[in-house]
């Protein structure tokens, strides 16, 4: 049922006879949004490399909740004007970790809808941001492909254990796996030496001076970057756009979600360094879209949301100041545990609104399938 | 055929023809003993102010495995005894998650037997505790809104992984909620200052002097007590009281607990503080009381219980080491974890003892219906 | 059609008539490898005592992941040889935690072939070497009585949890105790105290010296020792030999393992002394035997066993630095971790290789029954 409404949305989406201009913009347009389904249709006839490099860039996508080729290649556009170092190191992370999932023998559309990608990319641009060797360090590419090969392995023994409670790997290979690199090889390792983080909590050093209101604004739209590390304005807003692209829904969820953790960074008065680099955004800005995106788009749903980053932002900073005690980041734990809570709540008010692991698209498509399916559940009823 | 044995306990409590003074006192006090499911039937015609104060009562008694309104508001009147602030902070913590586990659409069932208030009042309470503000902060009632509301949450979305090895989500949410609230805040957060939790095994300050023996029986009973962060002894006694009524048999398993851990705190040469007000013996006299909740009492069991509480107290000790080692108290943890140990033994000589979860009453009712049920068991194989 | 498979290695092994003395000694020597299956069966008219030493000489050699009588004979030999009161505690902490499995009353058929003595032997052992009381210390026994029952408690308690994605206990409860154990008493406990452990990252204090090679080479064997605490030569070779005894394809995927973890923690420049005590080895040893015990033996799982190795020695590394720096050792919990994370794999490529946990028997049999079941298979798919 669920499948058919889908094909049927996409149908829509591209009207067999284009007349003007505009139509034609408007079609180029639908064609590129959502989830680009015709595209991944059409390239099954292509060649291997062609395939790949989708594969890929749905990969990328997959590490802020989206599934668009376009929206990939948006965001390494972004990585590469941000630092081309670190956008090769995350490229060879994505890469390293795909190819381990295809000699591991895992199951062939999760490949090539990017879900092996992703977790491999975020080690490789953690690895190069928290490295203190500098850039082209080239010592760095066999860590990071090590790592991306180790994020395949474990996401491939984490999903039967979450799949019974129909729960996504999500990134927590990544962040097992960058937690561990960066215990391993300390502050002052002769081969691989890493910048301590620092935890939030810890008492400004300079006296007390106002909260700057333009850097904060920047924060909040740094927020939605610091997800790829990104700490620079123009990348973080192509970011942003490649979010849009796929689904406007969780743009707003991406920003909003960003100003609710800062807001609560300010209410536990973290270090002004945090809040205007985005580093207290992040954690929200990810709390709120998964939300946005595993269920359908409500009211209900939308307080969840905002509730979600609100637990996420918290979270983030107590999870600092404890892994910032061993010189250790908390990554984007806090989201991905308090995401993987909302995905289990039991509560009746929120238990049908919640979308099947694997049925998960865009929320616009989401909400049309929904509707489409209650609508033929009512007719059966009737009948 | 449990259900009915139930029934069958309660008709036999409530003789029909009460004849003198003394039948009325024995009768009344049969009335108030135990799960009180006369009231409960009864509560359902009252207005629903009337039976939301019965849900928060029964709430209270719940932290300490209990399950009657009356307990409920013994304990109350300890906590308004011991600070009238802790107990508002209780309350509201207490409000908090319970209106969330009805915002939620948590099971009617479980809301109305205070399944969803426990764990909120406990933040709350521990909140109170650790606050370096002093009483009467009102900015406390944010944070203890905020952690009631969230033990909810986090309840409901482990219910469903628990619930797969027939175990209780117990007080995880509660430990889990302040811990990383401590963490957060820290200990000099210009908002919401905490004191910093001791670890027990620190080398004592003064000179080895000798232990006083009367403190020392003074802190079992305190043991008792500090499970809702009471530390003197007239309170203390009041719960204990409250446990009395509800089960004589759970209230020796408390006292015991506490002498247990407090030797097991002596053993590992402890601070004295520790020892003194109790706060070596409530995670033994917790361990003890799971085990005299959720097995049919026998002298198998009992034994279990003793061995329970040693490894509850032990484990209580090292947790506090470590969480200490950053500032951090250990809560309940070592109860709570040692307690889903012994749930999901699967050893043969005590599988059998094992009430479901679902079925626990108190231990004299759950021997009754035990006896019962085998005498049946019994009658049929016969036939 | 497994076991009978089975049956049919043991009729082959075991030739009805025995022409002359080399057949015989050939005979002798197949009879005494493997799992020694017709002694199992012929002990069973013995008397209890006899029953109960083979059980526990089958406990000893699980510890590495053996089980073979004469193994476990060869292991203590090793042990009484490097320090009697080393062997004296193991076989304490392997006795209290066989005799909690009767008493709890396991699944008979786990106590007799050894499954609940391996973890309170190793417990004993651990607790033994980190106690800076000195040898005869005997104040000692009680904890390792305490602690061997308690791994067994855990073990009970673990198995229900574990078995639904068919993972064996491992040694989990073992690394569970020993850390909580070590927390618990800390290093100026005045009943108990203990040697500190040192994190292998700490820097050099020596200057920068040459590596030694022949004293790596020697780490790489006592790698093999350490698993059970061993740090001389000759009984670490004693050990090898017990690996050898039961399968020749195990005690190379020792030797190797410890080679990876070996390399695995020069590339990490931990200290020398790790490297020379075989304590960076023996994580990689046991990830590598993991592999070679639980999948059928073939190039492809060969290449995972290393891969496992490696994962295992740098996540040891890690885990070490970050226990090390609250005092504690990590123990196995590496290898137990990503010994767990293989087991689970769900690739395609590796999924038919994986042997049931139940099914476990050396590599040589499974790679015969494997053999066995699948010319079986193939005939009955011909008809």
């Amino acid at each position: 049922m669920d499948s058919t409404g889908n094909m049927w949305i996409l149908e829509k989406n591209t009207p067999q006879q284009p007349g003007g201009l505009k139509q034609r913009v408007i079609s180029a347009l639908l064609y590129c949004t959502g989830e680009m389904k015709q595209l991944h249709t059409h390239m099954k006839d292509k060649s291997f490399l062609l395939q790949f490099s989708e594969w890929c860039l749905r990969g990328i996508s997959r590490v802020i909740l989206l599934n668009n080729p376009l929206s990939g290649a948006l965001i390494i556009a972004a990585l590469l004007l941000e630092s081309p170092w670190q956008a090769l190191l995350g490229m060879l992370g994505l890469l390293a970790s795909t190819l381990t999932a295809i000699i591991l023998g895992q199951d062939w559309e999760d490949v090539s809808s990017g879900l092996h990608g992703f977790n491999g990319m975020l080690v490789a641009l953690l690895m190069g941001i928290f490295s203190s060797a500098g850039d082209w360090y080239w010592w760095l590419l066999l860590p990071v492909c090590l790592g991306g090969a180790t994020t395949t392995f474990i996401s491939s023994s984490l999903a039967p254990v979450l799949e019974r409670w129909d729960l996504p790997v999500s990134v927590f290979p990544f962040n097992t796996v960058i937690v561990l690199y960066l215990a391993c090889t300390g502050t002052s390792n002769p081969y691989f030496p890493n910048y301590p983080a620092q935890p939030p909590g810890t008492p400004e050093s300079t006296n007390h001076t106002q909260l700057h209101v333009p850097q904060l604004l920047q924060g909040v739209v740094l927020g939605v970057g610091q997800i790829f590390a990104c700490g620079t304005l123009g990348p973080s807003l192509l970011i942003l756009g490649a979010v849009f692209l796929f689904s406007p829904v969780l743009a707003v969820h991406a920003l909003l979600g960003s100003v609710i953790s800062t807001v609560a960074g300010m209410s536990m008065s973290v270090q002004y360094s945090f809040l205007y680099t985005g580093l207290s955004g992040f954690n929200g800005a990810l709390g709120c879209m998964i939300v946005g995106a595993f269920f359908i788009f409500s009211w209900r749903t939308h307080l969840l949301s905002i509730a979600n980053a609100l637990l996420s932002a918290y979270t983030d900073i107590a999870l600092s100041n404890l892994l910032g005690a061993v010189g250790l980041p908390a990554c984007s734990w806090a989201a991905t545990l308090t995401g993987t809570l909302v995905l289990l709540l039991t509560g009746e008010n929120f238990k049908e609104y919640r979308i099947p692991t694997g049925k998960v698209t865009s929320p616009e498509h989401n909400l049309h399938s929904h509707k489409q399916w209650s609508v033929a559940n009512t007719n059966t009823t009737d009948v």
